[in-house]
Formats: C-alpha cells, sequence, structure tokens
C-alpha cells in the first residue's frame, strides 16, 4: 500500500516517479487561463482564514457540500467563517475519490505545511495552524502566486475593462510575475440575453462611439482588442453554451442586431446565425494580431430557478450540456478556415463523450504554422478528476500528438489552486510513465524528460507566443 | 494468478479484501427494487429444477443464447427443461468476460454450494446436483430469500393492483422479511399506447368513479397511492423510454386527454406534453407522500417485430436508446423543483454515455432535506456488469458524494439475483481498497467501513425512510 | 519495466503470454477488408524505398505529420522520398502513446528486423537499412503477404470493376492466397453526390443497359452481384456517413430516382428514403446470395475545403460524426429483418460512444442460422489503438459473445499492416488473460486455446463461408 498523498503521490511505477521529480515539479508554472481578479494581486490582499481562501467562491466545493446534505446556511448563508469551515471538513473526511479530496490536501501541504488528512475530529486543529500560517508575510495573494512559481497568468477579462490592474502590475517592479489580460467577449456575443443592451451602452461608453449597426459593434471590439493588445494581450476566450455553424450574410445579421437594438429578442435559429458572424468576424482579428482562441462550449448553466433567484449565477447549479454534433464543430472551425480567420485555437468540451470527435476534428486542421495549432484542451471542469485527465490524456495521445499538448490550466478564482498544475502532472507523468513501463515506449530519458516539461510549461510558451526568455 | 471465482472473487488488495469480508459481506440485503411477483413469495413457491429458476424469464441468458446461435427451441421453445438447461450449459462455458458468467457461477456456489465450473462437459453432474438440492427445505422462495440475508424487498406493482400478496404477507408472522409494494405507474402514464383505454376502464373499475378527465384521473390515482401507501408504499417507480420536458397547460392536457377518450391517439409534441404534466402531477404526490421517486430512461423495446409477434415483450428483443438532452434531463427536475414536486428522486440511464451528465446533474438539485436527495441509480440492466459497475462508481465518485449513495438493487425476477448485492459490494470494496491503497485515502479503516456499511445497506434504510430499525 | 516492444509486447500475465505464443501467433491470418489494389498483387509490385510504403498513401501519417507543425511538402507535398522519411521519423520519436509508433515498429521488426526505435537520430541508419531490405525477392507485394501468413484478403471493389485482376490472381498456381472482391456499392447508392449521374453511366455502359428507373438500377446492380459471386464474393461493404432508417414506397423511390436523372438533387429526407430503399434491396440480394454486409458509419468526411481543394479526399482530413439515434440503427434492421433481408451483418461506428448501444442492438436480431449473426465489429479507423480496442472487446464480452466474434480486419492501403493483427491479438490475449488471471474465468487452457484461436482466426472462416479448409 502506498502512504496517503506522500511525495510519490499518484506515481506507481519509477520510470513516472523519475519523470515526475527531476522534470514535472522543478518546472515554473505558465497559468493561461484562471479567473482571479487582477485587483487582488495588484492589491496584494491577505486572508483572514482558511473559510475565505476555499469558501468564498469555490462552487465546486458548495455543490458537493449540498450532495452531503448540509443546509445552504453553512454554503452561502450568514453562518461564521469557522461554522462554515468545520461543516465542510466533515463532508470532506468522506469525499474519497472526489477531486475536491485531492485538491484540499495538496494544498493544505504544499501551502500550509499541513500533512493531517482533514475531517471532523481534525478540523479545529487545522483551522488554527492554517488561520496562523496566514498571518506569515509570505500568504498573501502574490506570495502565494511567487512560492507557486508562477512565471506568468492571465486573467479572464471582459472588453470594457480598462486592465489598469494589469497596468498596476506591469508597473510595479517589485512583482515580477506578468499577469495578462484576456479577451472574453461573451456578453459582446450573447444578444439573446436580457442584458443585452445595456452591455452594448457600457461598450459606447468605454469606446466613445455609438453603436446602431453590427458595423459599429465590430468597429467597437476592433478598438477594445486593440487597447487588450497594447496591454500584453494574446488570448481570448469563448464561453459558449453549445457550438454550432449557422451561417447568414451581412444584411441578415444587420437586420437581427438591428431588431435587437429595438428590443426584439432573436429566435433560437438567428441567435445562432448572430454568433456564428460574430465568432467569424473576432476569430479574423485574432488571426491578424497572432492570438490564440479558446471555445469553451458543452454547458448548461443556472438550473435550478428557485437558487438562481436567491444567490444568482456561478454557484453551482451548472451541468453537463451533451449532444453536441461534432460536425457542427467541424463544419465551425472549416468556415474559419476559409476566411482566413482560424487562429491557434483550443477546444475545451465540458462533456467527456466528446473527446473521441474533437480528437479527431482538431487533425482536420493542424497546419505548419505552430506544433498542434487546434488543441484539444485539458480536461476541464467537471473533467479536471483523475479519471478524466487521464482519458484525456490517452484520447489526445491516441489521435494525435501528445507531445505538442500546452498543458493545464487552473480555470480557478482562488489562489491556492496551482496545486492543479502539480496534480496535472503527475497524472501526465504516471501516463507517461506506464507506456514506458509496458514496453511501449523506449526508455529514453532524454525525449520522456523534454517531453514531460514541454507539456508541463514550455509547449504552453511556444504556442501562446508569450514575452518569456 | 488468483484461483477462480474464490472467497476473494474481485479483491485483488489487502483493503479490499478486509473492507469486503469484515464490513460488506455481514451486512443485511435490502433489494429496493426488483420484479418478483409477491403471490410467489406469499405461497413460498418451490422450484422442481434449474431450468425453472434460470431460464424462466430470464431474457439476458435468452439473449446470450441467440448470440452463441442456439435454437429458439431450445430458449423460448417446447425443448424439455433439461434439454435447455444442456443448451444454456453448453454456451455459458464460453462466456468469457460476460457478468452472467459471474452471476451464475455465484448463484451455483452461494445457493447450491457447487464450485466447479458449469459447462458442456459438467452440465449433467450439476443439473443433478442441484436439482437435488432444490428439494431440501430451505430452498423455497422464502427460503432463499432468507438464506441471502434480506431484511427488506419491495416489488413493482400496477397502481390497480389490489396488494393482496402483500398483506398477506405482511400478515404472516412466520416470514419476518419485509415484503413492501412500489408504485409503477407506466400504464398510466402512456396515453400513446393501444392499450390505454383498456387500461383507463380497468382503473375505473378498481377505484369504482369515471374517468372522463384528466382530473378524473389524477383523483383516481390519489386514492391509488393513498391504497399502496396504506400497504407501506414508500416508493415509486417510472419506466420512461425517454425523459423530455414538454410543459403544457392545464386545458392542453384536458384537450390531450379527452381527444385520447376519443379514440384519437396524440402527435410526438402532444404526448410527451401529457408525459410531462403526469410527471409533474405524481411527483408533487410523492412529495406529499414523502415517497421516493425512480426514473428509468434511455431504453428502446420490442425492437424485433417479427419475435415480438412471436413471444411478446421482455423477451430479450431490447436496446439502449441514446442521445437523451441532458438539458431535458435538468430542464424537468427544475420544472418538479419550482412547483414544490421534487421529492428524492433516483436516475436511471441505460446509456453510460449519461453517467458524467447525471453526475453533474443531480448536483444542481441536492439540499439539506436528505443526503445526496437526488441519486444517480445504480449501473442498471445493460451496465451491471463489471466495468459498468466501475464507470458508474467511479464517476459518482469523482463528480459526487459516493459515501451517500444508495446502492444495488437487483431489478431481476429470479429469487437467485442477490448475489448481484454479492457482486456489486465486491466491486465496490475492491473500488474503494483501490483508492486507499495507491495513496489517495487514508486508511483508516473505522471510516472506510463505515462507508462501505452504508453504501451496502444503511444509507437505503434512512434515504427510503424505511420502517427498518 | 518490461523491455521496449519485446516478443511479450501487450503482454503483462503468464496467461497472456501463453495464449498468445501457443494459440494466437501461430494461427494463419484471414483479412476479410483492406483497401489494397489487387493489380499490385496480380503484378506483384516491388518498393524501392519505405516512403513508397510507408507514406505513399497513409492518411494516417500524414495527419499525425501535420499535427507536428510539419509543412506539407513534406507530407503530400514534392519533397523528395528520403526528406519525406526523415520529417517522419523526427516526429515520430515523439509519438508517445500513438498507434503508429506501435504500427511502425511493428513493421520494423517483423519485415525488416530492425528493433531500433526510429527517431531523429537514427532515421539515416534505418533508411538505409530498410531499402536495402526491400532489395531482396521476398519482399514484393506477394512475398510481403506470404511471409504473413495470409491465407486469404478480401479487397474493396466498385460494382463496375471487372475484377480482372482477381481473376488473374485466381489463375495463377504460383501464388496460393485467395484474393477475393467485396462489393461495395457507395457510388450506386449516394444520389446526392455531384458525380452521380456519371457514375450511372458507368454503370449502364458496364451492364450493356439502360438505367432509366430505379428497378433497372436494381436490375443492373443484381448483374453486377451475379459478377461478382462468379468471382468468389462473399462479402459487401456499406461506407455511410450516418446509419437512418427513412422508409418511402415504391412510387416515392422512382419520383426520387427520375427526378435526379434528371438533374434534380434530392433534399435531406428524400436522400434518406433513397438510401433506405436502396439498402433494403441490396440486403434482400446479399441474403439470397449468402453474402455477409458490412455497414460501416459515424464519419464525416473532408472537413478541411481548402486542403481538399489542394489534394482532393481520403488525406487525413475526416473526423467522427456523432449523435447516430441508436433508434435508427434497430429500426433498420428491423426493417431488413421484416423483409427476409438480414443477412449476416457486420456493425461498425466509427463513434466509440455507439459501443453500448451496439452492443445491446446486435442481441436483438441474433438468431440461430450463424453464431453471433449479427457482430459488432472490430474498433475501427480512430478507434483501432489499444485503449479503442480493449474498449469494444469489453464491451462486445459484457453485452454479448465474445467468443463468436470475427475478429480483426486491416482496412489498410498499405502491404505492411498485417502486423496490425498481431496487435489485436496482443490485446485480445492480454484481455482474456487478465479475466483469468483475475479469476474471472477458469485457467482451462484447452477452452481459452480454442477461443483465441477462433477469434484470431477460425470464426471468420465460418462466418463468411470463405472456401477454405
Amino acid at each position: 500500500m502506498k502512504p496517503f498523498m506522500n511525495p510519490d503521490f499518484l506515481l506507481s511505477t519509477e520510470t513516472a516517479r523519475y519523470l515526475y521529480h527531476e522534470y514535472a515539479a522543478p518546472t515554473p508554472i505558465l497559468d493561461y487561463h484562471c479567473h482571479i481578479d487582477p485587483a487582488d494581486i495588484a492589491n496584494d490582499v491577505r486572508f483572514d482564514n482558511l473559510t475565505q481562501l476555499w469558501l468564498g467562491g469555490d462552487h465546486y466545493k458548495w455543490r458537493y457540500m449540498r450532495s452531503c446534505g448540509v443546509e445552504e446556511k453553512y454554503i452561502t448563508g450568514d453562518a461564521s467563517d469557522k461554522e462554515k469551515f468545520l461543516k465542510w471538513a466533515e463532508v470532506l473526511g468522506y469525499a474519497i475519490g472526489n477531486p475536491l479530496y485531492h485538491w484540499s490536501h495538496l494544498e493544505l501541504q504544499r501551502y500550509f505545511g499541513i500533512t493531517t488528512p482533514l475531517n471532523r475530529n481534525t478540523a479545529e486543529e487545522i483551522w488554527e495552524a492554517a488561520n496562523a500560517k496566514l498571518q506569515e508575510s509570505d500568504m498573501s495573494a502574490r506570495g502565494i502566486i511567487k512560492q507557486s512559481g508562477v512565471t506568468l497568468l492571465c486573467t479572464t477579462d471582459d472588453p470594457i475593462d480598462s486592465l489598469e490592474y494589469h497596468r498596476a502590475i506591469a508597473g510595479d517592479s517589485s512583482f515580477d510575475v506578468k499577469v495578462l489580460p484576456a479577451f472574453r467577449p461573451d456578453n459582446a456575443m450573447n444578444i439573446e440575453k436580457e442584458s443585452y443592451l445595456f452591455y452594448i451602452t457600457e461598450l459606447e461608453h468605454v469606446c466613445q462611439c455609438k453603436i446602431t449597426t453590427f458595423s459599429d459593434l465590430k468597429e467597437a471590439l476592433r478598438k477594445r482588442m486593440d487597447h487588450f493588445d497594447a496591454n500584453g494581450c494574446v488570448l481570448a476566450d469563448h464561453g459558449l453554451d453549445f457550438l454550432i455553424y449557422e451561417p447568414g450574410d451581412d444584411a441578415e445579421i444587420e437586420r437581427i442586431f438591428a431588431a435587437r437594438l429595438r428590443g426584439e429578442m432573436p429566435d433560437f435559429t438567428d441567435a445562432n446565425r448572430f454568433h456564428t458572424a460574430f465568432l467569424l468576424f473576432v476569430h479574423r482579428e485574432y488571426v491578424k494580431r497572432n492570438w490564440t482562441s479558446q471555445l469553451h462550449f458543452g454547458c448548461k448553466r443556472d438550473n435550478n430557478t428557485q437558487m438562481f433567484e436567491q444567490i444568482g449565477a456561478n454557484t453551482g447549479f451548472d451541468c453537463i450540456r451533451n449532444n453536441t454534433p461534432s460536425g457542427a464543430i467541424a463544419d465551425l472551425l472549416n468556415a474559419l478556415a476559409c476566411k482566413d480567420a482560424l487562429p491557434r485555437t483550443i477546444l475545451y468540451s465540458l462533456d467527456p463523450n466528446d473527446n473521441a470527435a474533437i480528437g479527431t476534428i482538431i487533425g482536420c486542421f493542424q497546419d505548419s504554422s505552430a506544433v498542434s495549432k487546434i488543441q484539444h484542451g485539458s480536461a476541464w471542469w467537471f473533467n479536471d478528476h483523475l479519471t478524466g485527465m487521464q482519458s484525456h490524456l490517452a484520447n489526445l495521445a491516441s489521435l494525435g500528438h501528445l507531445a505538442g499538448f500546452v498543458g493545464m490550466l487552473t480555470d480557478s478564482r482562488s489562489f491556492l489552486s496551482y496545486t492543479r498544475h502539480e496534480y496535472f502532472r503527475r497524472i501526465l507523468c504516471e501516463y507517461i510513465g506506464g507506456l514506458v513501463e509496458n514496453g511501449e515506449f523506449p526508455a529514453d530519458r532524454d525525449t520522456l524528460g523534454e517531453i514531460v516539461k514541454n507539456i508541463s510549461y514550455y509547449n504552453a510558451v511556444r504556442y501562446f507566443r508569450f514575452p518569456l526568455s
């Protein structure tokens, strides 16, 4: 029996162990996709207690607590921080097989030096020890980022964002981690949302322009892309309910947009037409700017109306949307390619059944402008657990070029989530080590080490064209 | 090499072995979903030979025999019981990797003390030995149930059922296993079936009322629920081809029902509207009565018209129906929740591709009224094999709260199927043991034993509110 | 650690090893589905270098090279054979986990006696050694087939094919491997293709008849089937984008066909009606001739318009088409069964998510006319890697009769691909050996050996009714 989460956690073979310890572990972290608030880095915020860090905004944990029958009061309600922590500790003690168990204990081990398993019995002791540790100087936002070995991270930002905090961080020579914005124009695309007109007004205000046509909108977005570009952005991101390809001509799109400005909601087909035209436009611009695009899809959000009305979005009530037609994904990429609008692109589906189809779709649009120009993004959200990551890696290796993969991201709102890179690297080394130990690939340390380091870090540096040496 | 199906069958690690032998094996069985005829228990039927027990109604076995090219005569035809058994034994001898191989040998071992593998060469000898054993006093229906360690079982019953056999069993102090009815109103819901009007007439007869409106139908069903309730029912079950959410207002539903009474078949959309309204109604009633609901979906039945015309339904000609939109499942649960009509509910899909989506959907509707109020039901029917159960457990653990799972059911028409609980528990202990041995969870015997016993038995006792101490 | 691809490659248990070495390895090869040009066998072609054999038409390799960022010049362009080989060697050196890595090294080992891993550093040396080996007398097309242990292979042929090369080979007593045609009438079925009328004209020419009605087309195809039958054909094959069942009456089909002859394209529904009627017709004919049918579906072809316009079809730009409704598959098979038009049939889906549904559908249409009359075909194309084959075998075993499986095919355009049978047999023996070592099946060498030999070869001989002793 292997000891509980010791330094060889998830590494069952000798090859896996040396790949992890010699190559993966010492490599820096590049977190090209997260949801950290750049203001918190600019202000170098500190945390009073573990509840603030762990339970303040982590809807993965909230959802797990609800599954255990915990009252909402102790999840998002008005219980005290300590009460919430105690409830969390109690249910975590039974979370066998859940990635939250691994993540939480990796975080306790790496950032707090706590190796005791957290449960009902150890909750008090760990609460005290962790909160004491949080008082130490290196446990501020910046301190955590630095000690995690991060060289660069990308936040997720709306086109109307001023990026003032990014500039503040860039201008502060005391902090040498690059913090770049990523361009996420969902609000400008989601014409079917109630809040769309309000958003357009905000965009007009930021751009100092009038937006009365789709052409105007495109012009406004170009200005914002220039602004992002000037602040170091090299990366866009789209959160899409589903991927669809529904072409429409310019006149149709202008008609749909004009109707929306008059307050008329588009029907389903018109909304899809508008989304398609929007994606074609912005991707053309990404190509011009040499940006990379990320397409996240397969999510159905806010499924519990009662809870949505009580506590709003991003609170743990989303699910996988299945049945995305692979043909639509291929047709959309093809339309982009035909219009010189296919930048380096990463596809992420929330539905693991899409893995195989994506593995074959990306292979249809590769070219020599980049190694693995079209990528199958890391196992995401509901898939970023051990079996989900294993499936993604085996799928990518079987159908494509694993060695060209740009690797892991945290997708997180938390400063402690960098251990997910460690989690991923352990799984990666276990997978590669397993192939070698099984006689499927030569035990050539140099090649294996190169592959592991590239997937851990260097592929991302090169692929995204980040300003890192 | 491990010996063939010895006491450590499927238990490859020390942790798995002690979890199974010390915690899982001694725990009683609660079979909350089966298709045993309660009359057979009331009458304490006996069996002349193994063919009656094994091949009388088990369409899993029939289907396997057809796959081996066996003539229908030896399956459902007029061959003798012994001829059928010999054919079965011959093909079973090649059933490597099929769960029938494991189930049949578990049954031979546990109930007949036979450890010889069954095949062409051993068929005669096992036929004699098993049939002799069947003459022993403890091999009646009740004897088998008792020796299996069952404390409670739920049959599956139509609303029009008198439940006389349940009352007879409850009133017989010589048999202390609880046998409760479960309410399965498919016939009252399936408005698109040819036999619907005939069923409504039967229901009128049983209820001593006229059913000329949907309101009347609801009133009739309320009466029958009261009747079931009075006979100890705490559980409903729905066998649905697919899950869909198609809302309609009261007038529409009454229109559809009235048309059907006039002999007009609803179109596809109207049938879905009626099903949706029906589910909303009965689930509201389940909430009032504190019952649990089970939703089984993803099946396409009676695919072979020629065989259906020869030998009818439930004879081995069903298949998985795929492509259920996860959005419809979520929307239906949300509609129930919004109308105060979401009881404790277990979702079972026959399509294993739905596992991940279901794992995320159930997480959207949990609350503090029960631990894991919405459950992802045990790997069902075409999925109740080793890999199917492993996938289900890993999925549930990765996405939710495995420790709150209500565990296994037989779904069987046979009195020998309680060994499927053993099969499940072995797989469960192997899974949990594997996580521990791999360093993913602490080797804390108390916690692990508690989890194993709860999933094996005690979670179900608490979840369904069964009258067991 | 197991040595790299040694004789025990992929065989991790003692049972797996003896099953492979004693039973699987010595068994001949029957390749019932490939895309080799029979003219190359008739002419016993030779190859100047490894690039001709490996990179001449293998779009699996092309696609992988593109994923690595290799310029098209070195893939399908005008670079020299040696330049192409060097690029291929370079990227192959990083292809960890990809089946191309295994296949390429199996081919180097078995046909060239080269055990050195191919990569950037060894490319020159292997280029020289392999090309020298290609000059040896037994390295012609026929020599490679003979040394591979092939007793019979089926090519894939259009109805208009003269089959002259098949006759030439059959008439040449110096070559005793049977080379049979397989009937693939996709061009006669695909009414929605631009080239359809041109094809009909060709068919008229070959048949010396006029085709002005669907009845005429059927009559022409009957003649061609007779021609194929006279040349030893026992097998048909259909490459379908998707499986659908859309019935139409004779008048409708004649209307659709007549319109197409006038140059009018059918709409989507009419195309599906025509396909359905076509399949019903040809399958009725297959039954009469005692042929077997293969239905390949789940592919979306030529997704990259720019590359299609440059280099045409079958160049590595296809992907998995998902979301095939299992109901349509079942309905089509049922329609065939109802019209006495269901021959022995093998279903292959490119979407691995269909595995479970197919496993249950085939079980609905078995009968005593053959062992496993309806088969779930071997993991195909994007699935013929280690995990894809493992999934297929476990699925088939769990849901059906693995021991009746007709086993592997190459589906290849290359003469070196017979090692894929070895690859499959190793995975098969590892799977079966694993079950035995895990105590799931008795360690009875005779039964296990019989199962392995049958799946490797003898099931196919019997199932297809091939003229082999």
